[in-house]
């Protein structure tokens, strides 16, 4: 099957994008903390083929605890566990760069890839907002260019470290009494801006080489720094114009910073919620949307848009001044996306708020299961995306509703796989292993 | 079954603590890094019923790779994976208080807790070493008397985050929309010398409340902050006499520290070679003795002893002069017990290095299961322990040998459980769950 084929990707949230979705009677409201849950799911997922899995993160508290399920077991820690309840499915954690040290880190990351066999990837995110400063001895967050800054030299760390180990570098010799090649385990005597780590890593090179580089940042910042480093790209965008002109924006980047566009994956969020008939699938968004409560909603847009609370007003549009994208240090894309959205479509505040319950910016679809296959078709088909990042409205039922009824449709198109054909997360998203890198501190030889 | 009953805690370590374990033709010279390794271990000291498991670590190599197994897998990434594998036995994880942040730390332990139904626990150590520091930033090590002051403020707060969420905070209330009441998930606001951490943590109060707190450092500093923190403490001591004074002075700290000393489990290392009759284990032990490379165990000791390399000679005893423990920044009561057991038995170098090799000062018991058994037992019913850190020289056959032959004997004399009492590893130590904290952070709440 010569054929381009889409990648899927799944991002688990609790019991669903929508955040509301803990309130339905079907629901478990503990799913959050639930290994079995998340056992569930990573298994659906691996039966109906995914590429990956995916969890969010932040080291701060995520939402209202008095809203909605806002604990979270740490991803490394947690895909570690799905590592051995599953075989192929590649396992993708988001951890910050502005919150933690690149030592500590990246071994995390190759520990899984080496539990995994070859199955881990990292999403790069720098972290925005003050509360997770505020749990690192900061009074607030950085700059967002001084993020980015930090971020850049930390992949950079990273992948050194990843590379400290050459590939050859255990021969396990019990005669001699050898068990690495020395000149073969290589310090990096990294000394930067943000960072000085001497290495090597205490950690053999992972099967993957380095675990797949995934980014979400649509910020200028974040597309210079996507272009760089990253492997795939999830990325939030409400329309098919839209994501053709990221696309388009993200492969040209790539191309300018000198790697291969196909090296590059873009995957756009996409919040699927279904029905046997159009009507069915509308129906269970509405209720999903009433279950909103307004006031909690309108207090997160208050602190997004950066406007105190008296300036919005449920049934009225957006007010017209508003911060502009400069000003805000937080996730400057989303707030972009979200304003022009709601101008756009003319959506008073109260539509808008069902909206971004819903998917946070990402494009929810209603529908039947040929609707959304047809979906998926369309935008693969038409330079807007190489995959798709699966976001259910509800967990699992959405998950279990997907891979039962819409996977089939991908796969008899003979767009989607029917059998993994590779072993390792590099190997679903057709990406090669980065090599060795025997120049790599070639003066140091580990103590 | 009244009795006092003793806790055995499996140390696991590659192919065996002897360092030239992984050199015998049945030893696997990769099970450093095989998950189906620690898996093997892991369910058979289960199925012994074994309290706990454990894996000592540090953020930098470990030794020569050139002459051993130096790779580790990250053990919260690693004990995560074996909870999934296993159902009761606890699982202790080694990390450091120099060289993480107490909020990504105590999320991951924590996490741990979480996914294991509450079988975690913490080997709190602030460790030694340039190499770990020069991978973060430092140019050496921080004074000992500094890494401790760190440390202390580090479990302060990271049990203060895990206290963040009442132990009632979530009741999931569809109908009301109240996942958790707020004033039950309460900021920490702590500002202190090396830390200034605003919490909540973003993860709700674990199984044990706290994982379960180890420690293993036996210098003044080291034992004063067992007797605030510690509930079980893994110690190196060469004789019985040692053990006896060491025992007496930890549990007279722990009664000084307004503590209950029935709250704090004291385990001496124990480094056992199984035969069928002693002539089999002392032939063992040999064997493994003549595998250590003595070129380079005397670069190690040369290291560890801070003294050049032409003041030590093979066959003679230490020199008379070396330095004081007091300038010693690294591993103060390590160095003392081996050069005062080097001088108390007028060892030479090659024959400490012998000693070294097989159990790095921990005491190695050669012989049959009964001596083995009678060892344990003698120890426990006179002052020196209320169980054993077991350390078997080869891994897995040592461990398998001790299951099969030595955990049968201690049953049938009435000392060690035939099932699992309980569910947590706090069940196993008999230790309470710390209870929950009102007080804490009243002034604040979540944002």
């Amino acid at each position: 099957m010569g054929a381009r084929q889409l990648h899927l990707n799944l991002f688990i949230h609790d019991t669903g994008h929508h955040e509301a979705s803990w309130r339905l009677p079907s629901s478990d409201p503990h799913a959050n903390l639930s290994l079995e849950a998340h056992q569930h799911l990573a298994r659906v997922a691996e039966a109906a083929k995914f590429d990956s899995l995916f969890l969010a993160d932040s080291p701060a508290m995520f939402g209202d605890p008095g809203r909605r399920p806002a604990g979270r077991i740490e991803p490394t820690v947690l895909l570690s566990a799905l590592a051995v309840s599953t075989r192929r499915i590649g396992l993708i954690a988001t951890a910050s760069t502005s919150y933690n040290e690149p030592f500590n880190l990246a071994r995390r990351l190759a520990s899984v890839d080496h539990l995994s066999g070859g199955r881990a990837g990292w999403n790069i995110v720098t972290t925005a907002g003050d509360g997770a400063a505020r749990n690192f001895g900061l009074e607030g967050q950085p700059l967002h260019k001084t993020r980015y800054e930090r971020a850049d030299e930390f992949v950079d760390v990273a992948t050194k470290l990843w590379d400290s180990w050459a590939d050859d570098a255990i021969v396990a010799d019990k005669d001699a009494g050898v068990h690495a090649v020395r000149d073969r385990v290589r310090a990096i005597s990294h000394s930067g801006t943000h960072f000085s780590v001497d290495g090597p890593l205490n950690l053999p090179r992972s099967p993957q080489g380095h675990p797949l580089l995934v980014q979400a940042g649509s910020s200028e910042d974040g597309k210079e720094f996507a272009a760089r480093w990253a492997e795939a790209i999830f990325t939030a965008q409400p329309t098919l114009a839209e994501t053709q002109t990221f696309y388009a924006d993200i492969k040209r980047r790539v191309v300018a910073a000198g790697r291969n566009p196909d090296h590059v994956l873009v995957l756009p969020g996409i919040v699927p919620v279904l029905g046997e008939t159009e009507a069915e699938a509308r129906e269970l968004e509405a209720e999903l949307d009433r279950l909103i409560a307004p006031e909690y909603a309108l207090a997160q847009l208050t602190q997004l848009l950066r406007v105190s609370s008296d300036r919005l007003s449920l049934d009225e549009e957006l007010p017209a001044e508003l911060p502009s994208e400069d000003s805000i240090e937080g996730a400057k894309s989303r707030y972009t996306l979200i304003v022009d959205w709601a101008r756009r479509d003319r959506l008073t505040v109260r539509e808008l708020i069902g909206k971004l319950g819903g998917g946070r910016g990402h494009r929810t679809v209603a529908g039947t299961p040929v609707q959304i296959a047809d979906t998926i078709q369309h935008y693969f088909e038409n330079g807007a995306a190489d995959g798709f990042n699966i976001m259910p409205a509800v967990l699992p039922s959405g998950l279990d509703a997907f891979a039962r009824s819409v996977v089939p449709i991908l796969q008899e198109r003979g767009l989607f796989r029917t059998e993994y054909s590779g072993v390792t997360l590099r190997d679903h998203y057709g990406l090669p292993r980065p090599g060795d890198r025997p120049d790599l501190g070639v003066e140091g030889v580990a103590s």
